[in-house]
């Protein structure tokens, strides 16, 4: 098998740099930066120009109703579950053009290059396009792969509003797809467990190890468990000027008293697992003259260990509760996800081992710190993940980058473990 | 005179109800929440209504090139220095309906009543609406009144940058002021020093003094010293889950230290008249997901002596310093402003003093903690204020409020006031 695969490694390389020109905002001067928040008009055109290239293809495409794309190459016997595998196009704001793409346009390329080969699939393969892998809209990531796997109430999530607009002007999920041209009830969205045989997702690294090794592909045995909170900080606002220094409770001063607690917790686990982060930090009412009067944190935590994470969120609480009592403001806490570690199928990963074998490559297998829509898929079906190295395991950032040889490797790698399933 | 004055009080409250009106975004739950952005689409609104409102009793209406609209009473020696009053009419986030507005409104119906009465001026009588005294949309408060003072340069005032907006797509005032309609060179916005022979700006205290005292009316002798600073905090990004705790250099971590800094060296001088405000905190990516990279902080630090305030911030500095070697970021400080206190007039307070003294009222001589115009329009006219209380010294906040009375009263009194400077 191995010998008849033959990678389009210029065509992937140029439509992964045709899909990084589909950017809400400008590129900046340190590398191509891309930001494609889901259903923004960038967005929706990546997502026609990907359709476009599989319809060229003769693959069937269908969207559901939260807007993940499904691109199907029939098999011979169309009623066996089909093998999927996918990832997602969105993008934070001033990210890379690898994170996701690598795994729909990567994807993309194996099926095509298993068709150019002369393969008539037994069971159908499916690529899957997950709508807000990214949480930066809506609060919450992974909202297609969350939806497809039963994981999230569709009422539930067509009620999640917009997380960084003003809670006036802040649209509905409902709306925004709706607005969008995706019309159907959320509840069609979810997948039966059966539904597909195997799913596997090929994906960057988003971290330094297979580089530092110089392994050029990992094996991915479990995604690390993520937890996402909002904390809420409400003092008393008025003017810069007037409001005397001993009569204020200053939002955003207790907003940094919070910020740097959960960075002393996250590190006094001493363990390289605990990871804690606040990336948004929003102030109410946002004048350079206005004592903050109301501050919104949101708090991505995570560790391989679910117990650990939660002792760190217990530490934290303990300083709330202190910072509250001597600042005189009200913090509230509200969990958006706490999702528990996922494993891959022992199979899936033994198959992708033997797939390496008569690639001559010798994978790591490893844990994935960065979580995916796979963590999810993993409640409905058997999964495993491919990584391939990203320099200075650097993501999210304009000068993430992956090479072309590293890319083609892990579709080679895909493409061959895809036969392999389709035939089972 | 004081017998002749006849406010309209109920046009007056009715006046700033409607102007209340013209909101860029909708009210809140607790008060009448007003925000007007300098040239957004309902600040165009409230400004061609105001105009309406002018024309309609007969007084002259323009705009110079930075869009401050001049309401002309012309008297009967048109060509000797005008007496002047006013103030603005935008609005920060979320605030209330009393600022700035009862200078404006309050100073058109003064005019009005003076006309009602008979009076026939000698010296014109001008009412004057700012641009942009608030900092919010291009960091810098007093943009209109700077630049009729002299006091910032026309060319840096048109590359100022929209301050809340990503770098890539920030706005310069020349492009929105063009877009506006206001479209002349912002070097024939300046007035010569004798343009006016005196101003007066009518305000809401925003302070707990006058209430706590029962005292219905202030007169300003002086403006404290207003000075901002805007901090960039540059660390290492990267996805939240994948950049271990050790290796990172966080900005929001290093932004919160300088906030908690900054909030204890104004506590530090122990004296009441230091106030610093970190009002804003623009999070870059800004992604529940992401480390972040980049934070700029804005800072307002004020203080009736500019010696202390300035030590403030070298201790502020020192700070930095450490907190730069420690954390492995770079933080960089811009200059905003640094603006000097300006005085009273001591024969327009006297002559203040004076009218008062005919509606039976004894003023309190105060300082105004909080900037106005006046400390530019200080510059090129004597000038002072009339201050009247606003309950619980709550300013910058939807739940503002003056009590028509107060309005009512200020009103009276600077309504004899023009007319015997007028006269003068």
């Amino acid at each position: 098998m191995a010998q008849q695969i033959q990678i389009d490694q210029p065509r992937l390389t140029s439509e992964l740099a045709t899909l990084a020109t589909f950017t809400d905002a400008e590129p900046v001067s340190n590398g191509t930066s891309v930001t494609r928040i889901v259903f923004s008009p960038d967005d929706l055109r990546a997502r026609a120009w990907l359709k476009e290239l599989a319809t060229a293809d003769g693959f069937e495409v269908r969207d559901d109703a939260v807007g993940n794309i499904f691109i199907r190459w029939t098999g011979t016997d169309p009623d066996a579950p089909a093998v999927a595998t996918g990832s997602h196009t969105d993008a934070i704001p001033h990210a890379g053009m690898y994170d996701g793409t690598v795994g729909v346009l990567g994807g993309l390329e194996a099926m095509r290059t298993l068709k150019r080969s002369g393969l008539q699939p037994r069971r159908s393969i499916e690529l899957v396009m997950f709508t807000s892998e990214e949480p930066t809209r809506f609060g919450i990531g992974c909202l297609g792969s969350r939806l497809m796997s039963g994981t999230l109430d569709p009422k539930q999530a067509d009620a999640l509003r917009e997380a960084n607009e003003p809670a006036d002007t802040a649209k509905t999920l409902a709306q925004v797809r709706t607005a969008a041209g995706f019309t159907g009830d959320l509840a069609s969205v979810k997948l039966s467990p059966n539904h597909y045989h195997a799913w596997l997702e090929l994906h960057i690294e988003q971290g330094p190890l297979l580089e530092r090794e110089g392994t050029p592909l990992g094996i991915v045995t479990s995604i690390a468990a993520p937890a996402g909170y909002r904390f809420t900080i409400s003092g008393l606002g008025g003017h810069a000027g007037a409001l005397l220094m001993p009569d204020r409770k200053d939002a955003l001063c207790a907003a940094a008293e919070l910020i740097l607690a959960i960075e002393k917790h996250a590190l006094a686990t001493h363990v390289i697992d605990t990871v804690a982060t606040v990336g948004t930090c929003d102030v109410h009412p946002g004048a350079v003259n206005s004592v903050p009067s109301r501050v919104v944190l949101q708090l991505d935590i995570r560790d391989t260990d679910p117990t650990r994470r939660e002792s760190v969120m217990q530490a934290i609480r303990r300083d709330i509760e202190t910072l509250r009592q001597r600042r005189g403001v009200i913090i509230t806490e509200q969990i958006i996800n706490a999702d528990a570690p996922a494993q891959s199928s022992p199979h899936l990963v033994e198959l992708l081992e033997e797939v390496c074998a008569t690639h001559g490559i010798s994978p790591r297998k490893m844990v994935s710190r960065a979580y995916h829509d796979s963590l999810f898929m993993a409640r409905i079906a058997p999964i495993a993940m491919i990584f391939i190295p990203c320099r200075n395991g650097v993501s999210h950032r304009p000068d993430e980058y992956a090479t072309p040889a590293h890319t083609t490797l892990g579709v080679q790698v895909l493409a061959s473990a895809l036969a392999k399933l389709a035939s089972e």
